[in-house]
């Protein structure tokens, strides 16, 4: 019987070429499974058809935008994940996603190759076969833009020699990526980090110097999912997708930075994720409110650590599967309202209530209910810093 | 001989009072120590001679705003110091340079005691005392704000009965700690967290959402120290003077948060502090240009340990002592310019370029330039995944 | 209605006075609760009677051995917990068991109050009040010896005048406490920290130093829980019990060390835990066996802040349960046998086997049956070191 | 002019070879430098000869014994260096020691490659390769074992037939790397892991179950350096091998794991470093006496990170270097002297004194001379458990 190769198709000059290329190397037919995440542009059965015109066997469309937000974006909202303090893992919480999808599909199609279209410098590669590797250790990963010589000139070589159905003059300036958690702009004037990022680049965010009326929002959590936003019931993938838009419209959530990869190298990234930036600085706030001081300090670690470990390509990993079960715990009391203005630029928390609040208004106020007993802090004082006190005491002999 | 107190003094009603009551309890003599560190408002030879008329024997103004800027903010700055990843540390920063200056005046004016007017239920009185114990555990501490008794209605009292040279009906509706740094307001309507901040509240900071043009600035650090601006050089707290003043009129360092207290309780605060969330947003930036990964990502750790034992009182202590030669070490290489836009309540980086860059262009394009081996990757991603690979593939055999 | 207090009652000297001590002081009556943690020594039943000859109105014995050993010396052996990385937390565990105890026997007989017998420096007066505190903060605590100036003086005076059945010449030079976890020793000589601890001490070890046979034990635990001994199916309790009587008698599990109490000082500790030291021994080595890299690293921090937060008396917090989920999911793959020599105090892992084992022999022998691909590592290498690499040019060229 | 290589030269098979090998592939001469790190074994001048017999152009000895104590052993102790809280990195050390020197021989000789016989699984490849590059990124690294098909077989027909002076049948069971730090043995039977190690394989270590006479030994350290031992002044070199000496008699510091490798593989490892043992036990002691609770609470995790870089070949790195800053400060006050027994495979201290104590025994005391103020426990206590408390209380009323 033909093997069968699965290969992750976004409709684009490379991963077209390799349905005739990853067939001329190996003799294998090819199943394209095209993923939505939400990453919008071309109409999905356009680009189902396009692999079938470039020969590819089957070729499917798997609608995953649900399945992307209940398991992936949710997750990093509970980690309150972001790479290097800023950036919220746009194209590293898609690409599990997308792998878990291909390696179903090798299942179903009797697949015993998974192909993908990454180059050999970036991040993508790695979360693709780390986490093939991980869920299906017997398939074979092929990467022929990295291990086979497929240039972008012999891509196009090869297109026009067979008359593929792809402009293979269309080229952006940039490398994008995008889905519903965000959007990634790369190259092109931006590989000199001096340049600034220009109007043009953006797309999910409005200018946020245009003059406009701030838009103020309520965002319901539950254990730390959005539940509600303005009182409507929302779920995670509406969450989202509202506040895109109206986040977007504002000009919130977009960075620009220098960012180490995983393969050991710097590069300049410019991303807009205003749905994203909203929702992590919402439920930030309602942290603060909500969960005991010891517990935040230390899951200010874990979200770091957890971070790294999406961004390295370990979502599927027992260090991460640890690290949700954490989390899952100290989001148990994340419950509440978060009221917040979008404008300019900038997401701000105006306002929280919480069933599960642990501000104490009694104890906090300097008015006339208050109940603290300020006769506690001496003694307390004294202990918290006898350590400290009796070291530098010492050291100070020393000197 | 007569014993002596050395007094925190601010020139407000609660110090003031304090002198007499202080006198009158202990029999001792006061000398008022009022330091300087930016905080503006009165002038402080008012200050100085409100002292003498309250009954002090000595009244000293200490101006310490650079010594506060440079020994203090500065290596908050070389810390990116933010206690729970928002508030740049004001008053926490304040405390330790006004500690050292009355243990210091103790020292020269023969003082066996230090007063301070702090209440029992803030972070202040830790790190006064922790602090003083840490430096001069021989000094004995009075607080009579919090253990005697002296309650704001007996300082009127106390006041008016002695012709007290204060107007003790002036009473601002909020608690305000300000300096170079920043500005903190507290108490008041703000007590409740579901309202918002109002615009009155703010003196450091315009409102961002007024249109102005934007202001874009350059900032020059040599290994973490930011060095010039616009080209021009400048002392630690020109720097911060200066971006106080520009990034304040963009509307910039405006925070508003739920607080994790030292002494347990939440609280909620609002601050403002331009030119530290300018230099912080800055410098992270450049850190992200020239230090290494796993540096850094270590340092954020480090980062917010730091933060968290300054917040907590713990300035002078062995931990943080080992936590600065940590961050000497890593902030060495952090030299070069930064661009930045100011505007609309957000400071933006548009830029950067360092000798010390990491960023290596010929290793990050994919344009013609490139260098990098990307035959590299496969091995790479084999190696780095295998032990997350065997252990998922041996709890899916397991499932 | 008369109040009630429940008193913590251990029959000896302090606790049996702080019942008529107590009840004079607030007119309450005692109901003692003496607990059995396997702290051995007197029959409870004669406890249970004293406590009534010292005017307890009810005076309860729980047997909470099973208890203790399945709900916090468990969780103490998945955590691998040792604070400073050497002590298993004998006490700290045994305070929290006891504290539920208290606050249910107070819920039963309606006390309103909760009295413990611990001075004022040591680490259990905050296990007994944080933990009370955090499962019933309406019960008021009582801590007459730190609290209401019962010294020992005046215990005895207090005892003798009124007759109540305790010897109160019988003194140990030293302050033991004990429980199946193992035995702590202070005070007394080793409170010079030069001179070494004598054989007397010593209560659940024999002497290392003796000749004797070795003995070959080999433990099988499932998902960190040890579930067989030589092949025979044991609880928990039985395991500790078991491996206290194997490897006390070879003299494993000594302990020597100055160690940072929580309330600011050091204090010098000798301790006797042969069957902990032996469970947490063999069980690390069984993680080194079964855990992934990544996990394992991360658990080791995780085990360390464990350690430290039940030994500050943190047992019920939001933290240490979010820590408890983590070490859940960590040890779930623990499973397997490990061969263990115990002699002349060292318990030694000689041999692993486990079904979930990630030791691939395959993978590691150097034999024929090598299957790992060499050729991988260079990529490997390349990129794993370039960021490292990358700076430390940089900086060479700096210098 | 011809071309150079360094090559790292052991005096075995595999080196030997490898110069006629890389001769033969590249035309270069090979300048053979064999390092001196305490292996003991063959005579320095035998290996020397044997390197110019199999074709070498230059052959060098080089002494790195107090280079290797002083600069790397000496760093290591400082961190209290574990991998895996275990392993004392006796491998690990030694080659960044070897690396440097290669390095400076290739600058000295005007070599331009670099050349070492390390396989393709282990970790050493990755601290030469990552070592040279950080220190010399312009050299190019020849590894004929993993690279270029060179297999035992292969040398072993290599050697035979251009009659290289080794003796190609002599090959031990075990693979054996050691040094002045300790030694270890892996492969052959031990890759069993059931496999207890028998006494054969043992060379630094006397079997610790033979009955003999305990050593006690008082090491006295200066900054965490060990100065003297038993009063005598000693340089580091002298203390580790007096301790191997005399630790080693008393059949101390075996170790018997499996390990994580950094190529992603666990193996069984047995080491033997009973004066790397021995330091460290007696310094971490130390560290007990004489460093703050939270600077040593914090360093625990610094060791950790310190020990898993250097086991990862990152020796030459800049968050080595920021951690080495970090531990250097640290260890300033761990000064004083520690007595310790040998005995019977266990280092057990017994006594502790030092100028930089901060054990206070009037603090620590029960007896008499107390001057620890309980009375400040209450407060210290409410404050201290108050986050906590109201959020257990929060999470109670939950349920």
């Amino acid at each position: 019987m033909t093997e069968r190769v699965v290969l992750a198709y976004s409709g684009g000059l490379d991963t077209s070429v390799c349905i005739g290329w990853i067939a001329a190397q190996t003799g294998a037919e090819i199943v394209a499974v095209a993923a939505d995440v939400g990453q919008g542009g071309e109409d999905m059965d356009v680009i189902r058809q396009r692999a079938l015109d470039c020969g590819a066997v089957e070729s499917i469309v798997l609608d995953l935008k649900d399945e992307f937000a209940n398991n992936y974006c949710l997750p990093a909202l509970k980690a309150n994940a972001l790479y290097m303090e800023r950036y919220p893992l746009v194209s590293a919480l898609s690409r599990p996603t997308i792998v878990k999808a291909l390696v179903d599909a090798a299942r179903e199609h009797g697949a015993s190759m998974v192909g993908h279209g990454c180059t050999g410098k970036g991040n993508d590669q790695v979360r693709f076969e780390v986490g093939i590797g991980a869920l299906a250790p017997d398939l074979k990963v092929l990467a022929p833009v990295r291990d086979s010589g497929m240039t972008r000139d012999k891509a196009i070589a090869f297109a026009e020699e067979r008359n593929l159905p792809i402009d293979v003059n269309k080229k952006s300036p940039y490398s994008i990526d995008q889905n519903v958690w965000g959007r990634a702009v790369e190259t092109g004037f931006l590989e000199d980090v001096w340049n600034g990022p220009i109007e043009d680049i953006y797309s999910y965010t409005q200018n946020p110097a245009t003059p406009r009326d701030p838009d103020e929002v309520v965002i319901t959590f539950a254990s730390g999912v959005p539940v509600a936003i303005d009182g409507r019931p929302v779920t995670m993938l509406e969450a989202i997708v509202e506040l895109n838009k109206r986040a977007g419209a504002q000009g919130v959530g977009r960075l620009d930075m220098v960012e180490d990869r995983l393969v050991g190298i710097k590069s300049r990234e410019v991303y807009e994720a205003p749905g994203a930036i909203a929702l992590i600085t919402a439920k930030q706030e309602l942290e603060n409110v909500t969960v005991e001081r010891e517990l935040a300090r230390y899951k200010r670690g874990v979200s770091q650590r957890w971070s790294e470990l999406v961004y390295d390509g370990l979502w599927f990993s027992p260090l991460k599967n640890a690290l949700d079960a954490f989390l899952e715990e100290a989001n148990a009391p994340v419950s509440g309202d978060i009221r917040m203005t979008l404008h300019a630029g900038r997401a701000v928390v105006t306002g929280r209530r919480s069933d599960q609040s642990l501000y104490d208004y009694n104890l906090a106020t300097y008015d006339a209910e208050d109940t603290f007993d300020q006769s506690m802090a001496k003694g307390f004082i004294e202990l918290f810093g006898m350590s400290s006190r009796i070291a530098m005491g010492r050291d100070a002999r020393n000197k």
